[in-house]
Order: C-alpha cells, then structure tokens, then sequence
C-alpha cells in the first residue's frame, strides 16, 4: 500500500504519494499560506485529500522544518511559521483526514529517505548534513532515527565549531552552520567578487553580468573549476570535515556521512575537501575503522519520501 | 538469577555477583596482570569461577577501557592492556567459562548502571561524563546503549572542545578530557600552587606540607572553600557545562547529564558552574525544553553493575 508525504516549508506544500519501494507514484506542490496557522492545515489538508483520491494509503507523514516534542505532538517552535509555536500540530492535521498522520523534523524524514532507499542503504548507523540555506542533520543510530530527549535532537548545524565566532540564528557564536551552509558560501563567494583579490576574477565577472552574485552562479564558477570559487568550497568542506572527524566521530561513531543540500550539487569538489580533513581531524586515527562520505541520492524530494516511509513504519 | 559483572583496570580486575535490581552480593578485586594477555584472561575466568561458585548465574559482562567491535567480540585498542590489539577478547574469556560472556566498554557500562539503577533511573535518554584520569562518556538514547556504526561512539572525552588546543592523548588537540579530567585539575593545581598567584595560597600550603600535590589536597581544598581551588572546578565546570550546551545538546538533547568519577565527589561546588555555563551555551535558548545536571549515585561500582545488567539483558 502507498503512504503519503507532505514536506512543508516557508514558501510551498510538497506532498506525494509514495510506494513502498520509496518511489514516488505523484507529486503535488501548492504555495504555503504561512501567514496563520488554519490556513496552513487546510492547505496540507487539501493536498492530503487530493493525493489520497482513489487511493488506499497506510498513513500520512507531515515533514516541516522547527522543533517537534519528543511524543511528535506539539510542535513547539518553526522557523518558518510565526504561527506555529506550543502548536498542537499533529491533532490540528488529523482532525481534517481520515488517515493516520505522523509529524516529523524535516532534515530527519529527509535522512531517513537516504538511510532506507538512498545513500545511506545498507547501512546501520549514518549521519545527513543537508547542506542548504542552513546546514540540517539528521542522525541514524543503530537502524533508528535518533529524536533525543525532548524530540530535538540530531541538529548538527548548531554544533559549536569555533567558539566565539559568527553569530548564528540560534543565539549562539559559531555554529558550523554559520561557516557550512550554502548561505555561508553565497556571502564568502560576494565578499570575494568585491574585494580585490585575484582569485575573485571569475566571479566578479558573474557578478557585473548578472547584477548581484546568486547560488547558481557560484555554483557555475565552482563546476567551471574557477580557482577562487573552488577554494570557497574547499573552505567550507574543511569546516564540515573538521566538525565531522573532531565532535561528531566520537559522539556517535558512524559509517557513514550522508552529504545532501542544494551546495552538494557540486559533488566531489566538496566531498574530497571533506574527507582530506575528516582524516586529519579524528581521534585515535590509526585505531578505528573509517567512514565512509558520500552525496546523498535524493535532492529536494527526501523529505517526502522519508516521511511517507516513517508513516508507513509506524502505522503498518 | 543473579549476573556477574567484572571491571578490568589497569590495576585490578574487579568483579561483582550483582541481584536484579542492581545490589552488589559480594564483590571481589584482584590485581591485573596486565603484561600478557594469556594471564589477564586467566585471572578474569578466576574471578568469574569464584564468584560463581554455588551460584546460578544469567551470564557475565565484562566491561574494560578501549575500543570494542560493534558485534562485541573484538577489543580493537586498550590504553590500559597493551598486548589487546585486534584481541578476540570475548571468545578468549569465552573459552574459560560455561557461563554466557558479554564484552562492553566501561565508561558505557557505567552509564548503563546509573540509566538502569541510578541517578538516570527513569529518564529516556540521557549522557554520562565520568571525570576522572580521563573524561569517559555513555550515551543512552531513548531507553538503548548507543554503541556506534563500529562500535565505539559515546567517546564524550575526545571531542574537540577548544579547537588547536592543549595536546591529547588521542593525537588531537584541545579535546574536552584534557581540560576537563581529574588530570587536568591537579595539573592546574599544582601550577596555581607553584605560582606566585595569592589565590594558591591554600594549594600552596597543602604542597609544602606533603610533598607534591595530589588529587586528595585538590579535593580537601574544594571542600574547605578555597578560593583558589573553587577557581579551578569552577572552570572544569565551565568547560564540561560549555560542551554540554554547544555540543552533545544539539546533538543528542538528553534529558539528563549524569556527571560521575571521582571529581564529581565534590558535588555541587561542580555541578553548579555546570549548569551555569550550560544554560549560556545551548542553542535556541527559551525555545526548547531545558535538561537537568545531577551527580552519579554509583562510584567505582557503576562498571560492575552496568556489565552485570547488560549481561541480564543480553542473556535472559
């Protein structure tokens, strides 16, 4: 029996309907009403019923982005909807479909999809970095989806990777996500294309052409193997490998890190600078096995596969 | 039916008939032979017949320093026992004795014994951080002994807390056990006693009337409120309270910290600037459930009667 996904962020409602295998039989997005919350449930409401017409589906799975309690009722806190905070969240949905709904954080679902059907198959203990807007984590022990205490656990973006450094979102002062994330890298990648620095010729050239430098851009320079952009990249794969081989290594021992997020798009030109300082950066080198660092297989639709696949986990 | 725990140590090997809610019937220690390995494993299949005799037993853990393979029959590394390389330590016990023998490391197996019957009784998830020569750590996430993809997570110790910092043991610098273990606070000590500093004053005297500082003046000054050693565990306390926050919070979000070993017998002369640091350092403050800070039940029994209850549950 299929099961439905829905993944909900700040500017649209994914949701589809999802095979057992994790393939996606249809897709749907409609704008998100992030305004107030009623709006919002009858939005997903509408894309739960639109893809469950003529369809038996096991259950629903509701991915969003924010701080859900550890009994995946309440979420109490999203970056994304004002709205949304103490929210009874996952009665608010049920109450408008017959189906059984399963709330969760949306970088887990989308390590869960890499963990049963992508990257990550076959494994038994593995971490996601999604490296986007934010960097996301997702942490998979032992065949389980770590939630933690409070049901807030697995944030790996806001570790604390340079004490005292860059102001985070979060309230604290360097957090990896301020160094690793694709909003990290679109700020270096301008300050570079207006200083005067040599190595920021190709991007300063994107940068006059096109107005203002975007991901896209920087993204192009980096494929182009333009020297300034790759030592951007190189940078910030430096920031994630340290972080993976000194905090998260010895936390929570995995096999594999699973590296997915728009900024993956640049494959190894990221993943090698990745794993040159995941190997210097761990302890006891010499004395454990080694990871394994890889792109994660699924982009924008992990979320929904991963979600649909943990309503189906739990409701049948 | 009882289970036996034993605790191998560079020093002893100790060993307990330990009942099912984790009392102590009669314990034992002997001396580690620990230049072969032939004779460790004797004096541990020793221990385990003496302890046994007249007695039913479920089976018997065994919890030792090191690296442990994740199907738990391999000890990869023991700082303790330099002959265990690649040691298929669990079928060497094995082989001695009639009874079912399980292999856990341990500082998890004491974080097992205060889960199961101690200050974590109760929680769901929770982190142990024992600290003494070392800084050791056990992570219990929802209701499960996190073990790793290899075997070996729940390293607390060697996490980088203060990146490009003072040498470890590990090959690393700055990890959390060389600012935060019992080690590391005579060290202090002794150089706050050693200085000029008028705050020494009390480590000063303390010297001069024995010798040479150890971890007993350290802690009688504690006790007596000397403001130079309170100086001191309070910053132990801050480091430990910092990397509760920043790092293992994010990460694992327990509901609990159990702080254990011998420097936790001063109790909340250092669980206090734990707390304190804590709270400064945790992302999205206000928005998130807060854990509590308690000191250990168990002292140097915790690895007995971890090993012994891990036994249970493996082999009853």
């Amino acid at each position: 029996m299929h099961a439905v996904g829905i993944d909900i962020g700040g500017t649209k409602i994914a949701g589809a309907l999802v095979d057992e295998a994790g393939t996606i039989i249809q897709e749907l997005r409609v704008p998100s009403p992030i305004s107030d919350s009623g709006s919002m449930v009858d939005a997903i409401a509408a894309v739960i019923d639109q893809l469950t017409a003529g369809h038996q589906v096991v259950g629903v799975g509701v991915a969003a982005a924010g701080f859900i309690s550890a009994d995946r009722e309440i979420m109490f806190h999203s970056p994304n909807i004002a709205a949304w905070r103490n929210e009874p969240l996952k009665s608010r949905i049920q109450e408008k479909t017959s189906h059984p709904v399963l709330l969760e954080n949306d970088a887990n679902a989308a390590g869960w999809a890499e963990f049963r059907f992508g990257a990550g198959r076959g494994s038994n203990s593995m971490i996601m970095l999604t490296i986007g807007t934010g960097v996301g984590g997702a942490v998979i022990s032992e065949g389980r989806l770590l939630k933690g205490g409070f049901g807030i656990g697995g944030e790996l973006g806001h570790i604390v990777s340079i004490p005292g450094g860059r102001d985070c979102g979060c309230g604290l002062k360097g957090c990896i996500e301020t160094y690793a994330s694709g909003t990290a890298l679109l700020q270096a990648a301008r300050d570079l294309a207006e200083s005067s620095d040599s190595l920021g010729a190709r991007l300063r050239q994107l940068n006059s052409e096109h107005g203002l430098l975007t991901g896209e851009h920087v993204f192009q320079a980096v494929m182009e193997d333009d020297p300034g952009a790759l030592k951007l990249i190189s940078e910030l794969g430096e920031q994630l490998g340290t972080a993976i081989g000194s905090i998260f290594v010895p936390i929570l021992d995995p096999e594999l890190v699973v590296i997915g997020g728009g900024v993956s798009a640049v494959g190894e030109r990221l993943l090698e600078p990745i794993r040159t300082s995941y190997s210097k950066s761990m302890p006891a080198k010499g004395y454990r096995p080694e990871l394994k660092i890889v792109k994660a297989q699924f982009l924008n639709q992990a979320g929904l596969i991963g979600a649909a696949d943990l309503a189906r986990q739990s409701f049948s």
